[in-house]
């Protein structure tokens, strides 16, 4: 099954939100979480952040790297630093947040594109080879996240 | 009970959304919700807008008005008309809103220092005749509401 | 519209638990929540019997009766007095419970056949006079249950 | 870690319900997830039954087996295979049940006394090779169950 797994690329960010630039390269060896989000996308907003959140603060930083990914590919204007600011801050999330670099002359930001995301929320879990192991469109259930993190964590 | 209740004043809005201008005067005759909020107050977005919005889908339009309250007190950049048109139409809100009137040299808007509100979610219920009856700060159980909004309409 | 509500019948009990036998007679000038149950019935345990608990603790007992009714038209041999005693126990469930007479070679108690019951849970308001003014099926929104109560305490 | 994991003995049933007789022995090369629960328990009814269902629902029955384990230590006359039955019945919960063996002269029936179970709800974890891996009493988080479901699938 790990034979087809591809490279996790690193993250094109325009700037970063609650850390420092983290790289796929450095966190290897830990499983990784990458969780693209808009900050107005009621997925997101009611289901998927905290849950996020929730992985953060379950595991050990030693094992699990979590890192939110802003990609706003719609209402571009409505979710600009200064919000997603905002939001963090009054929903207190820690996780870190890489903020996607806008496309040029597309609407969808460069990571995004790269990593053919569907939408938000998505979720990808990165091996600790830095290879893509699991990639989700939509809600997921906690107990199914969790599986797929003991599997990952188990390599 | 009845007879402290002092007049409800009209709302000092900067522009509406969702919604053609609507006056406190024009709505006599019914009970009127006044649902103070901040887009990205979290007690606002995950209990009092989605609570709004089922009181809107619940009563007749005949009998209850419903007129969301922008109130921006804090994070102003993070909460412009544009963000707000985003949240609205993402989380498909229908219910009137008046962006409140920004403060001359103070953070709190116009309406609600006039109105002395304490911070967001704040409900207030405004009688047939267009007094205060009620004014709830902090999350409302439904219950509670709905009988506090039952006795208003059998006046 | 109140001019055809009919009496509230008595309530033929086998026992009560959690208080002395109660009466529509004596309960007169209150609103009384009639709520017909069976401890075993999944919308009565994750919703309505919760719900019910939580209207018992809002109101006053000066102005509204909580009275269960537990109406046991199905496994009868499952849902006898000792397990519906630990099932109020255990839930620390304190509203006034009349156990329901059972029907004479049918299934159905002889309140719940008296009353015209479909099922359980049903939730029936009785207005201040005794008389039956509201009859639900089914799991019904704190929203409109709130509402109604808050309708019938203004009469 | 697995050094110390010890075997987790037969269960001592009176009875099943909704399977045949199984035994930890044949069910070897699967992880077995045993829940002890009783019927009346608010913690089992609210929280640990539907979870346990759906962790029936979520694994393939190659790979992971769920065990009830209907262990009545309080209110014995409350609880009995009748009222079991309805329960079971009533709120669509499909998993095997074994019915533990009442305690002689002790209210703590056999095999709960045998695994020191301190309550219910309470899940135990039995790995491949059916020595018990995880040891859980309480209500356990969605995310975490599955993590450690997921590291014991991967071993």
């Amino acid at each position: 099954m790990s034979a087809d797994r591809k490279p996790m690329p690193e993250i094109e960010a325009a700037s970063w939100l609650n850390s420092p630039p983290l790289t796929i390269e450095k966190e290897r060896g830990k499983v990784i979480l990458i969780y693209a989000f808009q900050m107005l996308c009621p997925g997101c907003v009611t289901h998927a952040s905290p849950q996020v959140q929730k992985v953060r603060d379950f595991y050990g930083a030693d094992t699990l790297t979590v890192i939110g990914l802003h990609s706003v590919f719609e209402h571009h204007e409505a979710m600009r630093e200064e919000s997603l600011k905002a939001y963090l801050y009054e929903f207190k999330y820690t996780f870190p947040v890489a903020i996607d670099t806008p496309g040029i002359e597309i609407p969808i930001p460069q990571t995004m594109a790269k990593l053919g995301l569907r939408g938000t929320p998505s979720i990808l879990l990165v091996d600790k080879k830095g290879r893509i192991a699991r990639h989700f469109f939509g809600q997921m259930d906690d107990l199914y996240l969790g599986t797929e993190i003991g599997l990952l964590l188990a390599e």
